[in-house]
């Protein structure tokens, strides 16, 4: 099913603007070269405008943010919104401190996003922050187990018309959803949560299958959320976690169309 | 003997705050989760606080340093205290310029530290600085060997004494102390100073270990000393140093109390 | 041939002080170890200098600069050159945004470098800002080919000549050269462009070399850029480009200079 979209991005290799931690950086870096896409990572104010407008896609990723690259994620947000560049949000640890949720509320303010990607927990504070029910948690569950997949399903739905963004709810069993449809992911493997990084490496890849997939937005979400849960599953065999980190980037730069229409396991939420 | 520290760490999976270099701020992530704990990296003033108060630990290490995250260092040890949680200090090339001989001056003058980790050199210019000797080199020699293990114990334990913290010398031999006891940990492989990064590591698993285990600290930051020395043998056969990094984090995933217990070379030095 | 150069460089092991990108930092300061140097990581104005001083060789790589740590590069720059160490400029990106090309180009005002290292498109972007065809494209392709090799070797002195640097151009086939003579270097594998870090490792691999043999900047550089490409010839057969990543620092590493003078593909451009 999603095969395709891979293989675009192999074909178009996309520049993706990454303004992101510095703890995951390198593996965003290498994960993107894996995937097809081309990585540059810049934040200083001076200049994320201009490096933004020669890329496809902007990932804004608020781990270890401080007050110089959050001035810098908004200013690039709206140049890529200007641009009509696809821009995500990975909202690391929104909600640990007030600096992280009124910097995600505020992008979410001030930058339209395409694609709004991370745990439900994440997520839910999202929602808690955006249209007219500031502050009231959402009625979801805090894991998407077999039995809860419909209600988060409709929940993600309803965060994505409010916000206009494809949303990606990753863990156990992902969801990505937009206003109208939603799937339910289940490639992935336990291991995956024994290293720091898939996510942001997650977000970082659906940049590039995104800028390479343009009207086809939440296929190609949906997508990269499976490549990365086939390379976990690829990877589990690694002795330890150390090599998994590097199994997981392996299998990236191995994976093709063919094999990820093979190995997906993505459904339609009715 | 330090089995059951390396069981608690893996069962209550403490969350450690890292204010850490970018140089190895990965590793630090990924060995905290191998070793059983849970990293979360932040620096920005505006936020290190109450990301601090959810943790179980605090990891100060003064690599890469800048005005910026000197003042986050301080906030945060702060406030652990104030909570009671247990702080180590890294000081990272202390010595090498005056910003950073100031800065671990400045931060032991206004944090009460748990923990501080170092290598000789490092950890002498700590005991220069502290108390009334201000400035007056300690008489110890510049290697622990296995002649001058009694005389680095007696050391380490005059400065734990003075600063209430336990103190952590590694190399060939490590000396781990507080004011009346000491150890000397002879697990360990020369590769290790081969790669960049197994210090700090080291001292983001002594703040998930010594988090895990309230009341031991002294036993647990020598139970972690002994885990990183042993994964270290375990990573030796290593194809090269490449390799080696994640073998060493490959080791630290697959250790259990029971492989602790087996292969620890840790004794008291009388 | 070369092999010497990296005999020496083992022996004297001489320490590196690196201002350089976060985004392949942890890459550049093992590959340093393992190629018989040693890093030192430090970007803060209050200390550059003193850092510096206590070094053998200055690393000087813009990604992902900003305005504090364009001000350290200027001070660290300035005193290396008064102490007499070399200096290597890495231009990442300059080209792609004004406070790139600018910081390059003030940098090469201020501070008399050593060694200037890029891809062609950066170092005709350093072409175009030096001497006094500022703004005037440099007459040469945008990838050096067997045909283009002498055209490579002629541009290559020429900016080599007006900037007193050793310049590296690498890509497929890498053109080193002084203001009088060019080396043409037919060592490395495509692979080595599937991952990041690649170029950044190669520029502090040249500051250790080029610190260890003084009096012999050119051929300790070209060595140098044998020695990286022969590694990713050595780490070619790695399943996966995170593997390749691991594969590289290994044959770093396990490199000596016997297997050096083997391995390495360079001759003089005539």
């Amino acid at each position: 099913m999603f095969g395709a979209y891979l293989t675009a991005t192999r074909e178009k290799k996309p520049l993706v603007h990454c303004i992101t931690n510095y703890v995951t950086v390198n593996d965003c870096a290498n994960i993107l070269l894996a995937c097809g896409g081309s990585p540059i990572m810049a934040d200083d104010a001076a200049e994320v405008e201009e490096i933004t407008a020669i890329c496809s896609a902007l990932d804004i990723n608020i781990g270890t943010l401080n007050e110089r690259t959050v001035k810098s994620m908004l200013l690039a947000g709206r140049r890529a919104n200007q641009l009509g560049h696809p821009v995500l949000l990975d909202p690391v640890g929104v909600g640990a401190s007030h600096l992280r949720t009124r910097t995600a509320y505020d992008l979410i303010d001030g930058v339209k996003f395409t694609v709004i990607r991370g745990n439900i927990s994440e997520i839910k504070t999202i929602y808690a922050g955006s249209g007219t029910t500031k502050g009231v948690d959402a009625d979801v569950a805090d894991a998407v187990t077999d039995d809860t997949v419909p209600q988060a399903a409709a929940f993600a739905k309803t965060l994505a018309a409010r916000t206009g963004a494809v949303i990606a709810i990753t863990g156990a069993i992902d969801i990505v959803a937009d206003g109208s449809r939603a799937f339910a992911i289940r490639n992935g493997h336990p291991k995956m949560s024994r290293i720091t990084g898939t996510g942001c490496m997650l977000s970082a890849v659906t940049c590039a299958l995104v800028a390479a997939n343009p009207g086809h937005t939440l296929e190609a979400t949906a997508a990269a959320v499976c490549m990365m849960g086939i390379c976990g599953e690829m990877a589990a065999a690694a002795s330890g976690t150390g090599s998994f980190r590097a199994a997981l980037i392996d299998a990236m730069s191995n994976l093709d169309g063919a094999g990820l229409d093979k190995a997906e396991k993505c459904e339609e939420v009715k």
